[in-house]
């Protein structure tokens, strides 16, 4: 529907005359500026800055943008990334036995809502396979003791290359992902069902339902080796009542979670995440 | 406008016929019932209910009301309170240096909204007290200090006798209560700038944005021995992003802030909130 | 999970002792009282019961009960309503094309959250049949026509009969059911992509962005013959700005559409919605 | 706190260079950029830009930004606005017999979160001008009758001259302002209290309770001839159930009222609302 476009992710110290470096050098070859968002970390002296620009017209190929940019980083001591709207990155999803967050991904997907390549499911349990079979995904089944923990990262891995893998979701995979696991595949989007930092690790609708909160929430953020404290994208809340027994919670849960997990991660494929200092900027 | 009403509320031990022997027994005394909330705790065992009838046409005077309801609770081997919608309960608030939780008290009970009787303003800063006295509601200034702490809570207690305090708020009250305050004055509410569980304790905002959070609460709870652990009452959000800084957060939380507390009182002095197990059943 | 119970639901005018008299008569036969929850239209001077006890234990039959309900309620000069919680409602769902509001009923029926049997999906189009027969469901295909109009309706109604649907779910079905139609099938759910009233009629996303509005919704209602004109029971809503185009209100808006559905449907199953007066009294 | 900015305010056709070149004239007259954020409205083929820049070692004075932006939009062919973060805009706010929005304001303004200079309150009813006087802020009482409209309009715009106003906030001024006013006064800020476009016009929380809505809000726009269709720059919503009767929508809908107009006054204040089209665009 959209022209495809190329977008760029930029930090660096700030200092005057940024973005007019940067929009300079769109326009000197040819872009047409869709959206150009930036921001000052005032505290930090940081300059982020997000900008996306038409393919069509444009003068450089995607391989010399990328070295172009590149190059712009180098000179501006910062650091940059670019993507293009229209090369789909090959996403994993991994699942345990809950359904929700997995089959809301699944028909987002289909639905065209998400610009990513669904290539893999890989779950410790075999009961969601069915759902992939019907969305026609491939389902890998991999269980997990705490005797074969590293053996099955292993062959995670092992899959992980084989269907080139560059972004994994956690969509209430129920494992913790080893510090080397976590080294090789940086780019992880887990979804926590509570409102962190409250009800940081198991059980938070027990947790919660006992503290007795008049709110419950869900988020989702990158994964980092510190469990339940990677950068934040996105939190979603839902009232609750006394009258919610811990069962309600969870069904209660369900819509904040995914919903959360569906949000973050589309704001992350469609690159208007930044990350940095262990916090997110959203150019939403 | 309403007409003036009884509130029973009562806990007990969860068995057949408990709606039943209430309901008679204001039925066969003549009430008509306003409202009528029951809840049942399964897993504690436990009955809740809060029953709201017109004292007008009812068969007996206010007094005996009590004591039938007291013998009403024994027989249910319970506990029950009851309480009259005409009688203004006298209320005390505590601030410090921040205006907006007390101003918005002030305001609301000018306007009708607050079924109480603002008798006092407390506070440890002498700042507020043109507001009171624009609102022509009584301030006394008991400054705190790290050595006259002790002296300080017994001059409060003085002046809470003196004016029969039967509820405190704390709106924005920067001092920690004693354990022996609590003790003599149990019924105090108190807000709490962040969501809790999340933040307990000092600078929430602070470290709210260092954690990169992007949704930010308050909460309004009963105070008990430990700090923030309270029955919560009420909570409230609003979204951040990485565009607010922290004093975005503290002037954002300021409307979070007076209208949990604001909610909370409400919900208290319309007898709605029954605490029981740390936690509590809001009939609203 | 939860034991059986019986669910009155009753509307009369109001008058001391109607509480009284209910929960007298669920105590007599030994029912245990689980939910009881009362309403008084003051302006209207109605009062509306919702009161939920255990089958287990009491001494009358589900027949008998109907029978006493009945007769309960014509001495009071009421309208009353029985029903069991493990007497599950056969339920149709309409779709037209859109999956979305399909899919998530569908999905959490079989995951047990909706207390109802699924019977019967009918749709104007074919594209969703594979979409229920993943799931197990007969899909019945009745094209409508600008001509074929009451045809359709017929086949529609015989299938209904033969399914013996007794509540009919709209989840995005295009076509305006007749006047007719409704007489003969009285309980029917529809969701409606706005923030009724706002935007009553087609088309109410573009009309959103037109206006420039800030937040949209999507209602859940009862259907009447005035379209759009029913009794809502739930309502929804999320942000926009004006960054989102047209297909971005769509898209968010899918899910304010599944979430008030869903929880309107629920709220009906669970039979805590009264309707009087073009209202809704949700007993939540 | 913060530093005095520049923010220039910019609509034109969309084409290649635009960002560029308003970057570029900034960095060449030394100019920090603090905030920089763009919208291209596709349909509209209009491109809209808000930039904040720190006048500190900026080479321009502001008189000069100011003829420079008016040749900038010109060369460009747009619409262009500069202003200046420390000229604090004089602004009267006009309010009837109702309270709470006057009240919020004046205490914003007091805390110092509105960038403004609350220079005067207009009135048709005397009763706010306690409230006023103390907040220090001139109130003026010019009463409205079916005969003396024009006249008392005329005495509005002789106060308006002499305190020389630039913006005006109709905080619950229940009176309708002329044509001739509007086009005198085009910068005019209203607080409707309902979510737009539902129940325009008059009594919309009687219509609200009437239709049986689960939700009401309000809503903050620009006032323009056309009664309650202005552009929108913020609504809220808050929660209602059958168990609220009218006064109690009316409570419930203050606290909307109040955020929603003391949001938008703040954004507009800020400069980070540009209407066009009758819609608005919110940098926030």
């Amino acid at each position: 529907m959209h022209k495809p476009t190329s977008i760029l992710q930029l930090i660096c110290s700030d200092r005057p005359g940024l973005v007019s470096e940067l929009a300079g050098w769109i326009t000197e070859n040819g872009g047409n500026i869709r959206h150009a968002d930036h921001h000052t970390d005032i505290e930090a002296g940081l300059f982020l800055s997000r900008i996306e620009w038409e393919l069509e017209g444009f003068q450089l190929k995607k391989e010399s943008i990328v070295i172009a940019v590149n190059e712009l980083a180098k000179k501006m001591s910062g650091k940059a990334q670019v993507n293009f709207s229209d090369d789909l990155p090959r996403v994993a999803i991994f699942a345990s036995k809950q359904s929700h967050c997995l089959l809301d991904l699944l028909w987002r997907t289909r639905n065209g809502e998400m610009p990513m390549h669904l290539a893999l499911v890989i779950s410790n349990h075999i009961d969601l396979k069915p759902l992939c079979n019907d969305f026609g995904v491939d389902f890998i089944y991999i269980p997990v003791t705490s005797n074969n923990k590293l053996e099955a990262e292993n062959k995670i891995i092992d899959q992980l290359n084989k269907y080139k893998i560059e972004l994994i979701v956690l969509a209430k995979y129920m494992q913790i992902l080893s510090g080397s696991f976590i080294e090789k595949y940086p780019t992880i989007i887990n979804i926590h069902h509570s409102f962190l930092p409250a009800f940081k690790g198991s059980k938070p609708y027990h947790r919660a339902w006992k503290r007795g909160v008049k709110l419950i929430g869900a988020t989702a953020h990158y994964v980092t080796e510190d469990l339940d404290d990677g950068p934040i994208i996105e939190q979603t809340i839902t009232h609750v009542s006394h009258r919610d027994e811990i069962t309600d919670l969870i069904r209660k849960g369900r819509d904040t979670e995914r919903l959360a997990l569906a949000r973050a991660l589309r704001l992350h494929l469609r690159r208007q995440v930044i990350v940095y200092r262990g916090r997110t900027a959203v150019f939403a």
